[in-house]
């Protein structure tokens, strides 16, 4: 699935997104690459390629109609009336939030018959991006003449303040928020409708919806019904959603052009080759290590009780979903061609930077800023992860504590000196997330934490000062358990109230894992400095140089890397060969109650072996395309040229996850779920004619 | 510590050990490299360095009093009645196999006050090496003129005909091995006596024995009492051992040039590059991967009873060695500077042989061959791990199954067309391990199970015949139910009365193990041909090349890389500097008492700190010395120039894992337990005076 993974998204929150300007590729001019932003879409290429208009009207209408989750995800209305489509995985903290022990809507399903039926999911946000504006000039001014360091902190004061300064000038209208494209080559302010009233109106049993399971999970030939249909609200009444999305019931043909509009997280397809070392002999093996041992741990632990089982069930997916792309992604920087390929790139852009004697003067030092800023990371990599990243205090309940601790002692700040994950536009989310009324499973908290601390000793050494510090004297199991019972953050009006009383509040209060944050912040805080002024400060510079540099010698007709900000990507219905076989574009039916044995992950739900004979087994069921989209395309919408709704993005093949580095065009494919499917589904398995008949349809 | 781990223990025992010839390092002459064969001492370069002579007495006395506990160990005889000193993780085998739910050795720690008292390890064997003759002309005449896979199988059949030639020679009162050295450059016939009554004497609980768990593990300073004592029986009483280390009761000084006679299981100081990347890129990788999963679901696991704490206890503690060795490994195989000295090596190596026109027609194929294997082997290495090599069908029960459905059919053919593990001479050993009466835990068993067939259908993917031929519709966790609820496999005699009937009883028997082992046998023997064939062959006849290329162009005055065998290395007490700082080369036992938390892995027995005021606390405790060991060295010997017992060795430091490729003589350094606090132990805290009373003092 191609949801963002766990640890992207925490990169991209956290603001600690990497990423690096596009550049033209040595693959063919007429390869289906690119993740385009809206005002750059390459309509000339796709009109010769295709044969179709994909103008600005077109662009303009997907881009209205083309919703961002903020858990990581892409969706699209499908009525005039809110309704969102997106992939059921995409809702599955929604939907284990609106579980109990007594109903579990993950193995059961759920839909709503009436509109009073619809639930609403805990902390959801869904945003529709409106208009925006580019800022790089101001960036430019504000930041003209510095050193590093403080050159970071001055382009961070100006994203802030142009940020307030956007949602101030909308009346409290918009969202605003600062995007980096070309790795600063150019910044933006994008500003986004946001809906902070979802509820699920329509999930599919799990064992359709995620068929196959980790087993299947990036291959292909596939059968999941991974779809859900939300629907936003305002002012307690469904939204109004003119711009809308027409639904193909037939799904595509083969050889169609497609388009995917979406918010693909992140890709790093221009690293330098160092950057790209880094990634893989540093910051993959640790993760991959880590979260493989975690998965066992909770592997294991879902067989202690039947409430483990469900607390895990999805979870462990996401983390082998994110187990997959990891390891394929350091499968893919193992290929030495591959590097060599990219030191050959890097090469000749830093011989064409060095034969120009204004270029060299300018940008010639890029390349060593960002070394310098690689070797001090390594220095400290682990510590930093462990403490300001808190991998080593993990699970939600310390989360909340270390956002109090921090957030009300931000606040204490004028906005423009704030982290930026505290600036006033940045808080009313935050404060959806820490006040929405979560479930948390206090053994599995325990099981989170034990395992983290345990891997601070690890990686850090048991004569740390800060396993010293946290630890003490005590077992991580022990600690865990001690710190997880005696807390009250499970309780959102405790967190409430805490967080409205400010430092006062946390300050006099004795909860063991507020206690335990404050002790840690100020260390994590230095933690955070030294990486803001002696890492990230070289980085972006560095990256600005290059990314200036490829303006100048490669022209701007190119796309920038993925940054969960709206893109659109062009291609067709296609196959590809595997080790010289052809694999088929579509995958149908009938073949879906063949693969079925009857056991999890491989089960077919009784809702569909009940159907079975009333189904059109011919039905279409996931098919492929060439289209370039990565993990954030989640529930993207696939669409005809013509407007039409044709399919639901949902996964990539397996290849696709060397994407993050570079496009394949021969093997990079997407995996999307067919119209005709979910209709067939919609009416035939589950009775759904309420919601097929809010649909509007196009032949 | 230094036991073989795991993975290394099964690649030697199956046979596919990867070896390769030494050849002189860029280092200074004058480093204290080298794991020596017994033959090939470099007398006089130590006469040279620490003016000590280490000859042939010295050496033949070294040889007789030092043993290979057949579990991937070394230990030394201590007294003339066969007690042998070894590492405490050498015997947790043992003591798990002793203890049960009532009485837990390894907490409680064992000491048998009288012989009467000292238990039976079931499947122990320890042996001796005694003779060894070279028989490379046998081989060079069994091979001359065939292509590579005939020449394996020949090769084969050779050492299998000699070492049974041995056997019988002896009137069965040797054990014969054969023992390839540089890599193919030297072929031996090793004699060992052998002993397959050993009992446990005395064991230190695991709390004092493995001081600092896996957080200490491979660090230093350090305070572990590694150690146990064993005694070797013959007809029912102690074995008569003349040949054993007399004990210097104040341990070594610093600076003392110090030796260590044992069994070192595997180094690959010499494989070429294009191995070292497959090491890089596929074997470590994958198992790192499956390691970490395995060891999460182990610690969850562990909470969910006594039993199940009781039986992952040690097991924990062996696969987090396993995965420190595994990481360090490939950390070190990430640098590449080290890669670009091991690839300017091996072009200097080339180009030699490539001037020369006899050379080259001889060797200069080498490369080729090796590549050509190592191509071969990427295709199918999963396929051939998770099935020939059991990989996706682990566990005791399982292990029974395939080594009784193998070889009740190997032993229907001639002795030289076996599978080398069930050769006549392989057989007592294979016969003491499958008869053993070891206690098995069955759920335990199911974890192992489940995870095993989890990561084969992960890996080979659900499509893959082999998920069909052993999973069919059943889920991994109900079918590894089944078949270890179904088994009879638990009971040693069910196991004997299997192995005596032979093919028929195996083909009558319904036991659901034995059943899939059967299904398993056929495609897996085929994977084995596949490898044999295709792979080993062609290495072997690569690796033959270049060592023959080696000893022509660098001459013999080298070491070999380890092979499990007996050698000698020599060095000095010394520390190091660590990021700058000096690191000292002893600790003391007071600091053992300041570090103590009180919490497991830092927790003291009460003997230790009921004993507390009647220690000496400045006793030494663990110390270093810049010898060049590695895992099979654990319970390994320190000898003083004068041939007494100074300390005993148990692990490396941190970087002595990165020896696996090459050795460092500025940071690589042996950890041991110095003979003063084994002494001060037995006094003060265990009352042991029986077992000090059986030493011998040297001053």
């Amino acid at each position: 699935m191609i949801r963002i993974p766990l640890a992207r998204m925490a990169k991209i929150v956290t603001g600690r997104l990497l990423m690096l300007v596009a550049f033209p590729l040595s693959f063919s001019a007429f390869a289906d690459e690119g993740m385009w932003t809206i005002d750059n879409f390459p309509t000339d290429v796709v009109a010769e390629k295709y044969d179709v208009n994909i103008g600005g009207d077109w662009l303009g209408k997907a881009q209205l109609a083309t919703t961002r989750l903020e858990n990581g995800c892409t969706g699209s209305f499908v009525s005039d009336s809110g309704l969102v489509l997106t992939n059921n995985h995409c809702t599955w903290g929604c939907i284990r939030n609106l579980s109990t022990a007594q109903r579990n809507l993950s193995d059961e399903g759920f839909m709503a018959r009436t509109r009073d039926e619809e639930l609403q999911c805990p902390g959801q946000q869904v945003s529709v991006l409106v208009d925006f504006e580019e800022v790089s000039d101001n960036i430019a001014s504000a930041t003209a003449g510095m050193g590093e360091a403080e050159a970071n902190e001055a382009r961070k004061a100006e994203l802030t303040r142009l940020e307030s300064a956007c949602e101030e000038a909308s009346d409290g209208e918009r969202s605003c928020e600062a995007v980096t494209l070309y790795n600063g080559g150019q910044y933006f302010i994008y500003q986004y409708k946001r809906y902070d009233d979802v509820r699920l109106v329509f999930a599919p049993e799990l064992d359709i919806a995620a068929f196959g399971g980790d087993p299947d999970n990036f291959n292909f030939p596939r059968w999941c019904l991974d779809m859900s249909f939300l629907r936003v609200y305002e002012d307690g009444k469904p939204a109004q959603t003119p711009d809308y999305l027409r639904w193909r019931a037939k799904g595509p043909d083969a050889g169609d052009p497609v388009f995917i509009t979406g918010h693909p997280g992140s890709t790093d397809r221009l690293l330098t080759v160092a950057q790209l070392k880094f990634q893989r002999d540093v910051i993959l093996p640790l993760w991959l290590l880590r979260y493989s041992e975690l998965r066992g741990r909770m592997m294991a632990w879902q067989y202690t009780s039947d409430e483990a089982a469900r607390t895990v069930q999805q979870r462990i997916l996401n983390y082998e979903n994110a187990i997959k792309v990891r390891r394929n992604q350091l499968k893919a920087l193992q290929n030495d061609r591959m590097i060599e390929r990219k030191e050959r790139q890097e090469r000749s852009l830093r011989e064409a930077v060095a034969a120009d004697p204004a270029l060299k003067a300018a940008y010639g030092e890029a390349w060593n800023l960002i070394n310098k800023s690689l070797e001090t990371h390594r220095n400290f990599y682990e510590e930093h992860l462990f403490i300001e990243n808190s991998a080593g205090l993990a699970g939600e309940l310390y989360n909340y504590a270390k956002t109090i601790v921090r957030g009300t002692a931000e606040r204490e700040k004028p906005n423009s000196e704030r982290i930026r994950a505290y600036t006033d536009t940045a808080l009313p989310m935050l404060e959806q997330g820490l006040f929405a009324p979560r479930p948390i499973d206090r053994e599995f908290e325990k099981l989170q934490l034990t395992f983290s601390l345990e891997k601070m000793r690890e990686w850090l050494g048991p004569d740390s000062q800060w396993v010293h510090t946290i630890l003490g004297k005590e077992a991580p199991d022990v600690l865990a358990s001690s710190l997880v019972s005696g807390t009250k953050l499970d309780d959102p009006s405790y967190r409430k109230q805490l967080w409205e009383g400010g430092v006062d509040a946390v300050g006099a209060s004795d909860d063991p894992l507020i206690r335990l944050a404050a002790a840690v912040d100020p260390g994590a805080r230095a933690l955070r400095k030294r990486y803001e002024d002696e890492v990230e400060a070289l980085r972006v510079r560095g990256e600005e140089m290059i990314a200036d540099a490829r303006f100048r010698l490669y022209g701007t007709d190119t796309n920038p890397d993925a940054t969960f900000t709206l893109r659109v990507t062009y291609g067709a219905v296609e196959g590809w060969q595997e080790r010289g076989r052809p694999v088929e574009p579509f995958t149908r039916t009938s073949r879906l109650f063949e693969r079925a044995t009857g056991q999890r992950p491989f089960k077919v739900p009784t809702s569909w072996s009940t159907a079975r004979e009333d189904l059109n087994l011919d039905t279409p069921f996931n098919f492929v395309a060439t289209t370039d989209i990565t993990g954030g395309n989640s529930g993207s919408p696939i669409i005809a040229a013509d407007g039409a709704l044709v399919g639901l993005a949902f996964d990539g093949n397996i290849h696709s996850i060397a994407g993050d580095y570079w496009f394949d065009p021969s093997m990079n494919r997407t995996v999307g779920v067919n119209t005709a499917i979910i209709l067939e589904a919609l009416q035939t398995v589950y009775g759904a004619d309420h919601i097929v008949a809010e649909l509007s349809f196009i032949d």
